[in-house]
């Protein structure tokens, strides 16, 4: 059987990780804890000898520096690179830039939690005038239609997969290990599609920060079975923290 | 008239640079100092307000790493990336790995001189099982032809020209303010030809780390007036310091 390997990456802990606000498309950097973390993630798959041969990484900065940190340190700086929008987080549309404590406390658990994790419920759309809207930024010049005011899950499904069924199958049907480098929704996107999870189980799957998580494939580029994350302690430990965002 | 920019950064020192060792294809990386000479160049390429739409690097870590903290000092991390052995270093044969002063004490100024400066009498050739040789390296599985056993600048200008005229006068023509993350010689090799240098007047002429090199080009690619750097009088104690390499 044909067998493909895929590496997700989720980037390490950013400014608004730490500061627990809703971030989506805001362009913020990674704390240093966060450079850490995409270090050590580079440094696991070069333990286990499991090296990309090409990149797919968002727009956003904090994807894009977790890439470079990693793959600096698995040695392979010199594989090819590849951006796209369709990778970037979930738009957060107007709730972008606010505090998620106090947002769980102004809305209550169920209008907060519909938000964190509905498929089909967006946020409020943020407007083009919003200091944390994306509208007007030149790195969004070339892509289809206009820049999102807001996301639900289902439509990062919709903009994620015709990049997944278009460059990032190319690359693993030529036979190339890819990395994507990408965000917690960017990421649930995929593996609800890799997994088959339904539309109801995927609201309680969290990723992680800086740990690959790799995929083996078939032919028809579905997983053989679940993946595995290269430190499966630590990443429990971080879905659980993923999880409990904005609780006190 | 038609009027593009193109921007050229040798990277910043790198821990051979530091050791003061023939470096070529051998993949050392930034030492502290260079990382901050790469993220000075980041810092004013914005303070100028000359922003790339697309990155051009070598194979070579150290171009790479100085092109990423650039970029994210620029906040521009997120343009297309491309890659290419064409940009590499000059490769330095037999002297790769070892010390400039001994070399220097060694085989005497003059010969010194020929095989750091002459245009077209390359270094002795590296055996493929010295530890210094890039046979086998999967960087290199792609490249037309041979991984080099040696080069001269001659050389040099040989296989960088294919993709000047190639894949970044292309992005040049698209209208798109390109940078050339890059080495000392495949730079000079750029400058040779964007400025028309002679053969023997290039011998003289040095780049200096770190520091963000700026044409204008005309509708012909040619440089409309030398080279401006971002940062002159830096550049100008940088050029100093590589001239006097290996010098006690």
């Amino acid at each position: 059987m044909t067998e493909h390997t895929l590496i997700l990456l989720r980037h390490g802990q950013s400014d608004w990780n730490e500061k627990n606000l809703f971030t989506g498309w805001v362009d913020v950097r990674l704390t240093d804890k966060g450079r850490q973390e995409a270090a050590r993630g580079g440094e696991l798959l070069a333990e286990e000898g499991i090296l990309p041969d090409v990149v797919h990484t968002s727009l956003l900065t904090r994807a894009i520096q977790t890439a470079n940190l990693a793959l600096d340190a698995a040695d392979r700086a010199w594989i090819p690179v590849h951006r796209s929008w369709r990778l970037n987080e979930r738009h957060y549309g107007d709730l972008q830039g606010k505090d998620k404590a106090q947002t769980l406390e102004e809305y209550g658990e169920e209008q907060f939690m519909l938000w964190r994790r509905s498929f089909d419920v967006p946020p409020p759309e943020i407007s083009a005038d919003n200091a944390y809207s994306q509208v007007g930024d030149p790195r969004y010049d070339g892509i289809d239609g206009d820049v999102p005011a807001t996301e639900c899950l289902k439509d990062v499904i919709d903009r994620f997969l015709p990049y997944w069924e278009g460059p990032i199958s190319d690359d693993i049907r030529a036979g190339r290990t890819v990395l994507i480098a990408a965000h917690g929704n960017s990421l649930r996107a995929l593996v609800k599609h890799l997994e088959g999870i339904s539309d109801d189980d995927i609201a309680s799957l969290n990723i992680p920060t800086g740990i690959p998580l790799v995929y083996r494939l078939d032919a028809d580029l579905q997983a053989t079975g679940p993946g595995q994350y290269l430190d499966p302690e630590a990443a429990a430990a971080g879905a659980a923290a993923v999880a409990s965002q904005g609780k006190a």
